[in-house]
């Protein structure tokens, strides 16, 4: 069985969080906008689920998965069935619950960054909207960044079993989203995240942790990892980072 | 076995969607933040559980749904708990994933509505970023409202069981979240929503039926059902509409 992930081929983005899941897994899957035409890859693949010619289940955007004759979108959907599936998820039904949670409320994190850069739309460049940009980037970094960062640091410090997890006793996606979500910051705001993770030690541990798992560090150390970029979800211009 | 939903109390806003699920499947719940002090109520209780006083599984923010030692957060994760768990969900595995899907992205949708009147920040008040909000409704009512629409529409008309449903044959979630984010632009946007949604029938039409069944309609004549206000995430300004 092999899945079939969606996802713009030239940046990490949402779909990032995917790929990032169906690895720590080790399971076998196609990137199909990153593959040649000839293989059924390429953006038009993409497009044509989005038009619905492969079926009425279209999805409105990318990140989607296909695994035989289910279509799933939405990143936080995506990651709980991977990781439920897979073995990276929670074992009790109360915490797998709360895993989704977690998973939910890190998309609305990442929606928050990506707005830092297009506060005013999608359509328009970023150069379009720099003014509007500027002022939201200063509440992100100076409030929004650390609301965040705090509540993944007391689940870690709330946790029964232990702060290696966000929930439960073992790596689940959503250990893997707020490691890349802090690695997307990381890059976006390299001041402020610098002056503001000493005051989140068992995130920053939590995000050390998932690097070393086998599996993750060699994909991280692969050519299927892109590198971040100004496409990406997570972009670094100098004008919206400070300490 | 009653359900505890905790919201602001005077909007209708992201717990409304929580609300039309539990009140169209008939179920007991306690609306926690609008009951009396006295009965364990009011927004502290609410806060009591963000703060983690009630236990580690913490909410970043509202809506959230304890139901026995089970905390959830996230409107589509809830949604998806209790119409999963009171027939108001498709029945066949496929169809109960995509379900997920429409309402994470319906989230979406409405996570954008709301950005109209705050496109810098929740921490601002909208008369503080009202130049902002004049672009970022602009391409919200240009383009974004009839990009979602067009999407259900296209679901409506491609759902295999017919255009009554988005998936499957029966009332589902994400039926019920369709309805109230129409409900809602038409609050917030009446003018592009009256020229807009003759391009939509299937969703006119499903909407008109979701408020004629029995226990929605019900609910709606209800004191329960909180009006539309400038507080909650679908706001009527006039300047933030055109035709």
């Amino acid at each position: 069985m092999t899945y079939d992930l969606y996802y713009w081929p030239a940046i990490q983005g949402r779909g990032e969080y995917v790929r990032l899941v169906l690895e720590a897994a080790g399971v076998s899957y196609r990137d199909v906008a990153r593959l040649d035409v000839s293989q059924g890859g390429g953006v038009e693949a993409m497009f044509a689920h989005m038009r619905g010619d492969e079926g009425p289940q279209r999805p409105l955007a990318p990140p989607f998965l296909v695994d035989g004759d289910v279509l799933i979108a939405q990143t936080a959907v995506i990651v709980s069935y991977l990781g439920e599936r897979h073995d990276l998820a929670p074992l009790e039904e109360r915490d797998r619950l709360f895993a989704r949670t977690i998973a939910a409320t890190t998309a609305d994190f990442v929606a928050e960054a990506h707005d830092t850069h297009h506060p005013v739309g999608v359509a328009l460049y970023y150069e379009d909207q720099r003014d509007e940009a500027l002022r939201r980037a200063e509440g992100f970094r100076n409030e929004r960044v650390a609301k965040y960062l705090s509540w993944y640091e007391a689940l870690l410090g709330g946790n029964p079993s232990g702060p290696e997890h966000l929930v439960g006793d073992r790596l689940s996606y959503a250990d893997l989203g707020l490691f890349q979500t802090v690695a997307g910051l990381g890059y976006a705001f390299p001041r402020r995240m610098k002056s503001l993770m000493p005051a989140f030690p068992m995130v920053a541990r939590l995000c050390e942790q998932v690097a070393m798992v086998e599996r993750v560090a060699a994909y991280l150390a692969s050519d299927r990892r892109i590198a971040f970029n100004e496409d990406g979800i997570f972009r670094h211009y100098r004008e919206l980072d400070d300490e």
